[in-house]
């Protein structure tokens, strides 16, 4: 799709537009660029909105009904964006809110974490032809059918690159955070903003949980090309640019960041009697929408044993589908293990670089942190080591590699 | 219409939904009843959301423009709808939850205030294929173009109305009142609960501010003969039946009501030059969408003086209504009283009874009580008296007619 008219796509995330006065800030921001061009600006839901609707319906009932869920939580984007659209309007800009049901996103059925099918681009481009900012509410789709679905956590960034994508245009993603850093400031001060970042080294640290953007979208923008731009909305400080390659000039480093999460558990499940109730799990697992990393597998005497990483939130998720998964086996056992972290390199240039990984290897050895599960791909090295040194190994490698 | 099973239309008010405690009482009412019929509940939003809402606007902006504000509000009613489903479905009832969006409920496009045009009933009928209970956005439409909007305070019992006359069925509407009252319990605490009362004497009762109905609800059940059953959701006590004409065996009293309203101002225009110009008022008042009565004009010697009375709330809007309408216009004055106060007394027996204004007058010139500019209809009496006496007032017309 070529445009007659110069068009951007920006999104504003929960912290972005979390007040009455963060609101009209932002207003004034899109305000000035509308000068320039048309504007597709998606909104999260104001702060803590989504965690406070789920709260309530907590109290309604332990197990909430999904399609409802997202009913509920739909209404959190169409606040904001309502609201953003009246302080545009309110500065004199032309400006409309459009959501879910009126831009006809289409997702999958499987709420709370739907993916986008596709939308009315038509409507979007008619709209631009009244107004010259759309304020689209993110996170959210409708099925088919016409039900509310949301695109799980982060799911604003792949509403914004999904609009980007379809305008053929640039995706400006706003937040708290001035950028991508080398690592997180909060445990490593020194941690430097870069410039540019490719998809590639940004997806292995989306996944890693660098928090900047949700890896769905990265993936996105990396299929159609769409150049992403992550800044923060309280400064005009420069933010990153994520991109396909690095611009020619830029030496590109061996290690471009590194990240440590605590948020993984390990869970081990040992003495699963065969290699088909090993499939059966991975089977369950992938249905259940649980995201899995770390996976190591060890025969033993008595069965394999499987052991692998997921989210803390989701563990009790996964109990009930391991159980199920493995109902009327007999000894098996399963184990959570709370004390790892993940500690993970990532950076293009190990493509053409040798000895990373001993290096990486050499770095915790020689300061007494123990290692396990090691997984490695092109671009990223990962392992295990114990919660308690996450800070200080994250430190020890940013220092080694200067990030 | 005609149903191949049984079903009813309930509606909640805001407070009957007010906290989550509250919404799985209402949950529990509508399993119950669940077991033998189909239900179709509107709902209102929780407590003060609506007014949270426009507070959040108003930080905004002094002046939200009309659509985003109704794209705002439109969020209260999809949040109780969602939580009210949750809830059913933690009981086990087959439910859904839907809003205007999903139901086509198209309304014109006077935002703010809009009037329901039509649904798709035929959507509603199919849901109960696989639904016991479907639940409502109450208050919202969209336009043609798709659009959301609301219909003004209250509106949620027209949605309630709509959807009954179009299934055929009963409508019930559930509040934190009991029922409807001879007088207001607040004021007079001897007042009586009504068994029954007609459509005629509710819609001046709900014009005059009885707040247990709002009028265009009123209206919609008398055109399509629905019948309208008023209750309390947070006890069981027997409400009230809105109907066409009294059961047989009940003597109609002469006045069965008597309200007093202590929200409106008195408006007053003097010196309009022309009689054209009167009628632009009339005209600009309307096409605001102002309510107004209790309507008095004067022949002076500079000109015509028109006096009417206007809710609180609506002076801000009504003198920028009228400065406009009168632009260009020499001499004129604009005075507002909130000194007043409207008492009526409404009965569908004064239509076969003499007397009663004289009655009526009597008691409040015996009394010390002043009253100016007298409307009446077949079945109702209004005058203005000074505010002040506004509570004793209805005491008197209270113990007159034993209400």
């Amino acid at each position: 799709m070529s445009l007659a008219f110069p068009c951007v796509v920006q999104k504003y995330g929960g912290s972005s537009v979390a007040t009455p006065d963060r609101i009209k800030a932002v207003a004034k921001r899109v305000a000035k660029r509308a000068k320039d061009t048309r504007l597709a600006v998606v909104v999260s839901a104001m702060g803590k909105t989504t965690d406070e609707l789920i709260a309530l319906a907590r109290q309604i009932s332990d197990d909430p009904h999904p399609r409802e869920m997202d009913m509920l939580l739909g209404t959190g984007e169409q606040i904001s964006a309502a609201l953003l659209s009246i302080a545009l309007n309110d500065l004199g800009v032309r400006a409309k809110s459009v959501n879910a049901f009126q831009l006809k996103i289409t997702t999958t059925k499987d709420h709370s974490n739907a993916r986008i099918i596709d939308f009315d681009a038509d409507l979007l481009l008619q709209s631009f032809e009244s107004y010259d900012v759309v304020v689209i509410t993110g996170f959210q789709g409708i099925t088919i059918e016409g039900d509310l679905t949301t695109l799980g956590r982060g799911g604003s960034d792949t509403s914004a690159v999904a609009v980007a994508a379809k305008l053929n245009c640039d995706c400006e993603i706003y937040s708290d955070v001035p950028g991508v850093f080398t690592c997180d400031p909060r445990i490593y001060p020194k941690a430097r903003k870069l410039d540019y970042i490719t998809y590639d080294e940004m997806l292995e640290l989306a996944s890693l949980g660098a928090k900047v953007l949700h890896s769905r979208a990265v993936e996105l923008a990396k299929k159609y090309g769409v150049v992403l731009y992550c800044a923060s909305s309280f400064t005009e400080e420069r933010g990153t640019y994520v991109v396909e390659k690095l611009p020619e000039w830029l030496e590109q480093p061996v290690v471009t960041g590194a990240t440590v999460d605590t948020k993984q558990v390990e869970a081990t499940i040992m003495h699963i009697p065969s290699r088909e109730l090993l499939t059966k799990i991975f089977e369950a697992v992938a249905q259940a929408n649980l995201n899995v990393d770390m996976i190591s597998i060890v025969e033993g005497d008595r069965g394999f044993h499987l052991s692998f990483t997921v989210i803390e939130d989701a563990t009790k998720k996964l109990k009930a589908v391991v159980e199920r998964a493995l109902e009327g086996v007999e000894g098996w056992e399963m184990h959570l293990d709370d004390s790892v972290a993940k500690l993970s390199v990532v950076g293009v240039g190990m493509r053409s670089s040798s000895g990373v990984a001993s290096r990486f290897f050499s770095i915790l050895t020689n300061n007494g942190i123990p290692f396990k599960t090691v997984t490695t791909s092109e671009i990223k090295i990962s392992c295990l080591i114990p919660r308690k040194d996450a800070e200080r190994a994250l430190e020890l490698i940013a220092k080694e590699y200067e990030l």
